[in-house]
């Protein structure tokens, strides 16, 4: 399937680190409707190697960069420039992790040293990202940029712990940068709300299995699947949806609308 | 422009009275993507005779169907349906009166069998529509519904006037039919909360000038226009949406989420 | 325990069937606060004969009104204003009722004339309240006005059916009217969306036990009970609460934004 | 006014600066209402000696504390525990500051190391004083938290800057603990978002002059004032209200559902 909804447009994607990643996926959309692409990741993810599948697959060149350090920053937005000889379109921003849930910390336990990491990767690299766009005017009129997210920002489901915190502040991220970038050239900002998804960085979440089935069950059209987001960020990152901006774009096959369904009353009866 | 984005989908679009309609721009739109379209108005609104232009430029049949009569919408699913030899993929529900705005009534003088009229006109038609549709099975799997809204449904513009509840209501059944419509038949139910934009019908509403210089001034990337929204509408109907369902998808260049503007400050301290 | 909070002031209460009413308790506690009260409910209801009993634990005349009846609002207005001897300080709209559920039409099936009488009955009703006391000039500067809605007029709950389009109508006339009432005389207009309640009322709903039970484990505190939100009911009266208008107040121990708790997913596992 | 609705209740304050503090206020009423109540602010504020007035007049003790240290809070809850010779019953969080706000940097300008120290003070802090609760088992149950929030959380008001997404990421925690405190012992916890008040913190925002009278403008029944604030406070922290957790209660005269006003619209047309 290919409409060249993206014929001619340029696009960084951060996050994809193997073939299970809405990043992957996406990029490979992107690809297909004609999108050139620069691919990166954080140098430690980089090191795993399996990027370089994808790069080959979409001949993207792969620039590694930290997104908590302004400096390689900096270096890949310059760098995709003079790759694309030009402005960029669209940025993917699929970043997240989180040392408490790694290290099982209970929410009322959590350390605040790794704390303060989780918000700087998962949150305000995204005002780390727009900012340096910002100050070397890399992205073009009509720009795109998505942020992935999850419903947790809104309610809470325990296990996902403090990166529900960290996602609410993306979240607003997500307007406070929308707001002036849509001011000064018309670039757009929005995060997508995506179902739980069955990827290698989402699995390290405690009772991730059971929590999918759940939402699966909540959800009157099922989970949205990676491919399913994947797709959702081509109609995002094109031309139709130009007016769109500060938005939390809920994508998860009915879920976040949902109260209950029959399919989990039913359960719970048993 | 077009992407073939909508190529072999069959669509039924309510509401284009006049150019100035946002569903006559998308009824051209979707024409241009590769759709095939068959129109609908009251009669009362056919009589003014507009809409044969749209028909004859798309080579679309115009269906007349009075949205509260259940007879109408029969004939009107089971005319497309033949027609089209098949199942429907999309439909546009673009409807919306108020008697109570029309005769200048303030919101706290409505007559209440008008504003009676103005909740089945511009709320539970949407609901006639769908269950005729249900009934008739004649949606695809995977089709795609949307109405129009506005952000009074959330927040109060005092000259909306009862539209504002009408709209709410419109909103409600949008969740509550996509949550049936859902699970039988993966069918998304969405509505977009438009833009103050100048059409014919809205234009009616006291007001509605200053209204829309307000709303220009308070949103970072200007008013989202009708062939805006007709982009919109083609993504949604497209299959790279299809996940996305019972949402209200705000298209207004960021209207919703600003508090306040420059602009709007400045203009305040003149 | 009293304290004494609406000493002085001046009430009436809508919908107390019998002594599971969250009406009727709110009744009771107001009483204990220093309110004087006059119950008024349908003739139909009436015509039980429980409310005497309460009519008589508070001293409050009982005044029969049909809420669609602009006569029997001014009469009611009329003769609690006389039996008071001046304006009135706070409403409770505990008023509602859904011929097709109890008709146990599905809500893809829906009679729209019965419909329509639920809309009217369950939503409007609040807007012929408050246009009734407006126009006599009836509520006393910094008044209050609460009515009663749930959840589902934001998420779906399957079988709540109809309902949660009248109670999303609901919340917009609250907001429409609270606006209006707000700037003429400071008088404020919110509802409490309260958690499911086992009232004589609540128990026609299909599969209502059930779903009583999944929202106790949904919510970190549990259900709200009537008692609790007779108790949030005297604070909303208060003049502690002064500056609150147009909120729709979620009084469910949580379960509004809790996404999954450990009780619901466990018991999934079963 | 006293109710003695707090009577035998003990409560820790954060941020009494001075008289115009909404802190400053709700101590006062608390103490009107019967309430024991302990103070604290950070070590650099207390310096300004202003409280030492506040304690007097109520006879609190005042303990020093930094919000962002674990020790010194601490010692603050088991100080205050010996005073009160038992538990807490409820908490006032009322603490934020921006660096960036304070040395004028725009918003996308900001100074990482000083968001950080932003998101620790004006956010995390409360993640902290809940976790010295929880770990010292501080708090009885049915007790209340209440932390002061502003809808810039969600939505954009420029020169608010970072401090928008310091408040997003404090109501994702109010919920998120409140989930938790909920569970274990019927804890709640909520965030008010407030009318803009002239406190002297307020004040170091630019533009807030200008910005106090539009909400002003923008609110049905106006601006609620910091005694009102401190009314709504009560309310909270009595037993009127232990159902509700996890909320952000808008306390605003009615801005937060307010598109427009005509006082608005008629400013702009001048």
């Amino acid at each position: 399937m290919s409409y060249n909804l993206l014929k001619g447009k340029k696009g960084i994607i951060f996050g994809a680190l193997d073939e299970k990643s809405i990043a992957w996926k996406t990029a490979l959309r992107c690809h297909e409707e004609g999108a050139q692409i620069v691919l990166t990741n954080a140098p430690v993810a980089l090191r795993m190697g399996e990027i370089n599948k994808l790069a080959e697959a979409i001949q993207a060149p792969v620039i590694g960069a930290d997104v908590t350090n302004m400096d390689d920053l900096k270096n890949l937005f310059e760098a995709a420039m003079q790759h694309f000889g030009g402005g960029i379109d669209f940025i993917l921003h699929s970043v997240g992790m989180s040392l408490n849930v790694r290290k099982g910390k209970h929410y009322t336990d959590i350390d605040y040293a790794f704390n303060q990491k989780t918000l700087d990767i998962s949150s305000m690299s995204l005002h780390r990202v727009l900012r340096t766009a910002w100050d070397l005017d890399a992205l073009n009129e009509w720009g795109s940029v998505v942020t992935l997210t999850y419903i947790a920002a809104q309610r809470i489901f325990p296990d996902y712990n403090e990166m529900a915190d960290a996602k609410a502040l993306l979240e607003s991220v997500t307007r406070s940068f929308g707001y002036h970038y849509g001011n000064r050239k018309n670039v757009r900002v929005n995060s997508i709300s995506q179902s739980p998804t069955a990827t290698t960085a989402g699995s390290g979440v405690k009772g991730f299995d059971g929590f999918i089935k759940y939402a699966e069950k909540m959800s009157p059209m099922g989970n949205a699947s990676g491919e399913d987001c994947a797709n959702y960020c081509v109609s995002m990152f094109s031309d139709l949806t130009r007016m769109v901006t500060m938005q939390n774009l809920f994508h998860d096959g009915g879920f976040s609308f949902t109260g209950v369904t029959q399919a989990v009353i039913e359960a719970m009866e048993k």
